[in-house]
């Protein structure tokens, strides 16, 4: 053993032991006839003191040659420091060290390894393995860790078992874009990586398996938008002999638990809501539900007096900001200036103060008198002193819009507060939504969402009207998680895939498997799957899921630490039975 | 909920009770007026009743039409069995059935879900989901979850940390042939799945995580020899600030615990043994002790007589198997007929009666008297009523025949008892093995191992005889797990990669990052990784990892019951910058 404690355990009890101890010099302050050096492992940092009065000169001088982050192993007495410092949990002692044995020298690093450090994005992940020694860094992938424990210990009490599904599957053209594998030993043929366990976790339930869960890797290969990864990983879930309010259950149970050991927070049942009021309420299918400004919809109150753009709008729709009526001019130019970028992309937008002795003033004076404006603070619930900004255009994209702005103004005002967990169930998405490209409908969540029996028989005349049982667990404004009771017939999933613009031979070349299964008994289930990245990005009160991940790839999907993807021998190729087609 | 209980809790305690159950039907026995249906699910089996007198007509003629598998819902009383069955849990009762509800209909399956099936295994792979409704395999993957989950208990509660080390990596021709994933977004290159994630975690160490662990699945393109799986699962570790001592200590101390919590077992200190005492005595680097048959080398008693066969040899070593000195002639000869086969390769073998009088009859006695062979029996420590079977040739060869062999009488007498585990450590494994084909060496473990300090002056005259800081844990004959020291200082890996052959451009190119790594402050480190497919088999007290995976794949690397791996779409290759390059 290279130490008998580690550096964040020693305390005033240890006084006058004999210990060893072994890690990282953080920092030397040499001051001549005394050196101080702090010494860092993943547990903390101690104080070593050197005192060439009570030090061997040999020692003393060998101490003298330390840099930042040698690794370094010391023997000493623990003693009481003359200085204490009450924020650290070794403050109270020192080492004085009787022997040091250098372990390793180091380079000076490229940035300081420090809570705030001075390296950039691009160089920190070049040298990931010095940023993973740096506090915020260590202590998040020690978060995740806690974090799929607690997920593993609540599920496996529950009965849940976790199976690992294969990597190497089939390819499928449904969805995202796979990754693929060329398969050596059959010629010409290539696995898939899973996007998602989904058919196999389905075969489980066939299987009889009953609740069974899985912390796995996904891959998508997609074009990576800030804060995605190609490989990713999920809870993944699913149980059979359920209906949804079951499956909501556990998992409403899995995330309060979560909330109470990792946060301390006790949370209420989780309120639920219809896509439908979400879209309306909030203009979003995740709405962020610890502040308020819920829509107010306008059309009423505001169409067919002389404002031509209010009355040619599908919608229009508004939203009170709170304690921001007395913004000047120019504050709310801002705001009109960022809902006309192209990322929003409002046309212009119309504003109301709510002034304190119960007056408003707006920038559609012209056309509206103080008692329609009043209408106007009536449903959107604005107050004196708060803002109404309303805007209006087609109905989706206006909502999104808004949507878009209300998240802006919360988090500038700092309504989205890090310490504060609103969760939230939406419930009865569609079960397809319309592909303007392609022109036809695709599945919102997948091919194997089962459409609320109720509704069936909506999907030959309108099919955008299908409603299916499915649901998503959002936290802050983020969807943390989203499943769906699954059809499990054959019947119902040939109609499905038929709908989804499937060929029979093209169904049954694909999915055959599955639809082969369903007719072997296959029990009614359902289940879902939480993001576990940005489950436990959200949980650490953070917004980005790369400080989560040990070793994150580039916007690029390079790993630049070790540089991959790279090239490969014309022999590995040849062996694979493929050639590179480059340009 | 469709069930208010499984199949497997009901008891004399809920007579009277109504209860709600689903599942499907394992059987049924139609008696005319009465009609028992045994219903299943994941945690047991329950009798329902329907009976002409007592259940509604429409509920007993829709019994009648139940088969087998068919996925079923009921409602019912609990009462108490006529005939009770004391082998199963819920034996003292059964339910009385009001209310049926069939909730899929079920094809006959292919083979019968019972413990002793009669479908082969190929019908079996191609239907897994349906093979998973069997008990034995069932059982297994809970008993793989199980021993999971003690394993991550046991390192969490030891402060380890599972970090997920990524799956899309880099390409080193090192070791065996990788699966490689070309990239779409990086043309002409490809990213390599893991083969395990050695440079990672040796990675984690450099940035202070100390403690690592992670199952993590693993990927070689290996041919597969039966019970080898391209995709396979480890247990992977890491220590920082360790020596060898301290990560047998901690692994040691998770095996006895899964011994302990998983099979009621405790076990002594495990034996430590050398590599070159495995070698010697058993002829063996993982030898199974749960019974002796130790080697006795007998160059010293054998030679030098008039028998030309040992005195030509290399070695001449024998066994001695317990009681079975009587057998025939008969029975001898298919003994060496057994190491005669190709897959042994023996010319021949030797044996000695140890007669219950003192006496000894052998195969040789026209060269050896009866002194001669009373010594042999003294070097093998044969006993009155034992056989001795003799090997002789080149040494290395020798000893694989006679382990063999050993390893084939020992099962064939029953010595290898499954419920019986007797694991050990065997340690100072040799750091290079010389490659005929290449005409060079290869690092036995992997290139990061330490050589043993005192042996490095060795390496440049006689690199065989360097010994490693590694090691593996045998469990009955099996190799569960293995590890090493590893070098952390840049200087000794580039030594290494050169004595491996590796040019200088070539060892930067591949693990440049890992040697910068070292320079900037890397701990003393080591570790090791089980395999969790074998170590589940051994502890269910199998020798086949495929019953102990949810879905394997078969020898040809397919999976049968997806049809995977396929052909891809000509966009999908056109996409990924690769053509097919096939005869």
């Amino acid at each position: 053993m290279y130490r008998s404690h580690n550096c964040g355990e020693l305390n005033a009890s240890h006084i006058n032991t004999e210990v060893t101890l072994s890690g990282w010099v953080q920092k030397s302050r040499d001051k001549g006839f005394m050196n101080w050096v702090d010494l860092r492992d993943r547990y903390g940092i101690t104080q070593l003191i050197f005192d060439e009065g009570r030090s061997e000169k040999s020692v003393f001088e060998l101490a003298k040659t330390l840099g930042r982050e040698f690794v370094i192993q010391v023997k000493g007495t623990v003693i009481e420091r003359e200085a204490k410092n009450k924020n650290m949990a070794t403050g109270d002692i020192e080492i004085l060290v009787t022997e040091l044995n250098i372990l390793n020298a180091a380079l000076t690093p490229p940035f300081t390894i420090e809570d705030e450090t001075d390296g950039g994005e691009d160089i920190r992940m070049k040298y990931r393995y010095l940023d993973i020694r740096r506090n915020p860094v260590k202590n998040n992938l020690l978060f995740r860790h806690k974090v799929a424990m607690e997920v593993r210990k609540y599920l496996s009490d529950l009965d849940f078992c976790e199976v690992e599904t294969p990597y190497l599957i089939k390819s499928t053209p449904e969805g995202a874009r796979d990754f693929v594998v060329p398969s050596r030993m059959n010629e010409g043929q290539f696995y898939a990586l899973p996007q998602s366990p989904q058919t196999f976790k389905q075969l489980l339930m066939v299987g009889g398996m009953d609740k069974y869960f899985q912390i796995v890797k996904c891959f998508r290969d997609e074009d990576l938008r800030a804060d995605r990864q190609p490989e990713f990983t999920q809870i993944d879930c699913e149980m059979a002999f359920v209906e949804q309010e079951d499956i909501l259950n556990v998992f409403e149970g899995l995330t309060r638990h979560l909330l109470k050991e990792i946060k301390g927070i006790e949370v209420e049942k989780f309120p639920r809501m219809t896509y439908e009021h979400a879209m309306k309420t909030y203009g979003n299918d995740k709405p962020d539900i610890r502040f308020g400004m819920e829509f107010g919809e306008l059309n009423e109150v505001a169409k067919s007096k002389d404002f031509p753009v209010f009355n040619a709008a599908e919608l229009v729709v508004g939203i009170a900001v709170p304690g921001i009526g007395s913004y000047t001019r120019k504050e709310i130019d801002g705001l009109i200036d960022w809902v006309k970028r192209p990322q929003v992309g409002a046309s212009g937008m119309v504003y109301v103060k709510c002034n304190e002795d119960g007056t408003y003033k707006s920038s559609v004076d012209k056309f509206y008198d103080q008692a329609d404006l009043s209408n106007w603070a009536k449903t959107t619930g604005a107050l004196p002193g708060d803002m109404i900004f309303v805007l209006s255009g087609p109905a989706d994209k206006t909502r999104s819009q808004l949507s878009a702005l209300r998240m802006e103004v919360a988090t500038r005002l700092g309504l989205r507060k890090p310490t504060e967990f609103a969760p939230l169930w939406v419930v009865d998405f569609p079960l397809l939504e319309f592909d303007e490209e392609s022109g036809r409908y695709h599945a919102m969540h997948h091919p194997f969402t089962s459409p609320k029996p109720e509704d069936m028989h909506l999907l030959e005349t309108n099919p955008g009207k299908v409603r299916a049982n499915a649901y998503d667990m959002v936290l802050n404004g983020n969807e943390i998680g989203g499943g769906s009771i699954r059809i499990h017939d054959k019947a119902t999933q040939q109609l499905m895939f038929k709908y989804l613009g499937f060929t029979e031979e093209e169904a049954k070349a694909q999915f055959g498997f599955l639809m082969d299964a369903f007719q072997f008994g296959a029990p009614p289930h359902g289940g879902l799957a939480f993001g576990l990245d940005r489950l436990v990005a959200i949980l650490g009160g953070q917004e980005t899921i790369r400080d989560f991940i040990a070793f994150p790839k580039n916007n690029s999907g390079r790993d630049v630490m070790i540089d991959a993807p790279s090239i490969i021998d014309e022999s590995q190729l040849k062996e694979l039975h493929i050639k590179l087609d480059v340009v």
